[in-house]
């Protein structure tokens, strides 16, 4: 168990992929209601169950910190998963980390029904903690669920429509 | 991930209990959709998820057959998905393994918000596969979902009310 805390941006330029390179991801939900996740995922190395407690409301923002518990399953099941008890659609997606001024950017492209969405991430030890914000990076977006991946597996991002598309 | 093929039975006399000894579970549900269960539980030699694809409905009748996939978790992790996450009152119950010619029955008695229930399970290769019953096996409730440990954590047997006890 752990306590995650990150923060979701959108991007402003292609900058960041200069020398970046990155890994596929496919992911799906076992669950997704108000106050957890139950997440599979497949990745180029790998593939885990991921189990996160959504994010609590303090101050009327939602907090950018979650527990989180992960664990390393076999492939075959990860994909037996998928493809029969996961709802909504698979999430494809593409990871690149990048860094920056002594972090960690995940920065996530995504394919299929959420393509020409790219979300960036960062990982903090606490939520106050300060860290520099690379030239590529827009708009603050942890607090808007529309953006996190359990919604876009329902809610996918093609289907906004226009007007809520990154600035 | 393997296929779990399952039926349940209500008991008619206690005389099962001769010689028997039981493990205490407990155990909870971090998602308990009519399509599948992500199930917590900790019994006195470790801790599981667990992760069971809803009974196939067929010909008007809910399969014994079920997909099932279980991966050991740490019991420190268990103990917080269970405070932390799981939704609904923790199942407590004494589950007792008892051989009957050539078979394992699994007899849960639970306590807490369902004392005084008692049901038990054979786990077989094929839904056709025949065994025999031991004298204190009475109706079979494979089908009914009032049974499921899930329902069990929602809808607990003390509240069922009188007239749909086990006859």
């Amino acid at each position: 168990m752990a306590i995650e805390i990150e923060k979701k941006f959108l991007l402003t330029s292609d900058s960041w992929r200069e020398g970046a390179s990155g890994q596929i991801y496919s992911q799906g939900y076992l669950s997704k209601s108000p106050e957890k996740t139950v997440r599979v995922r497949i990745t180029e190395t790998g593939a885990y169950l991921t189990i996160k407690g959504r994010p609590a409301v303090k101050d009327g923002k939602i907090s950018a910190a979650k527990l989180e518990f992960e664990y390393s399953i076999p492939k075959a099941d990860a994909e037996e998963l998928l493809k029969n008890l996961c709802s909504g659609p698979i999430i494809h997606k593409k990871r690149y980390c990048i860094e920056y001024r002594g972090f960690t950017w995940e920065v996530d492209e995504f394919f299929g029904e959420n393509e020409g969405l790219l979300m960036a991430e960062i990982e903090l030890e606490a939520e106050d903690q300060e860290f520099d914000l690379p030239p590529w990076i827009g708009e603050e977006v942890t607090s808007d669920k529309r953006y996190y991946n359990a919604s876009l597996s329902e809610y996918p991002y093609s289907q906004w429509g226009k007007g809520i598309t990154e600035e």
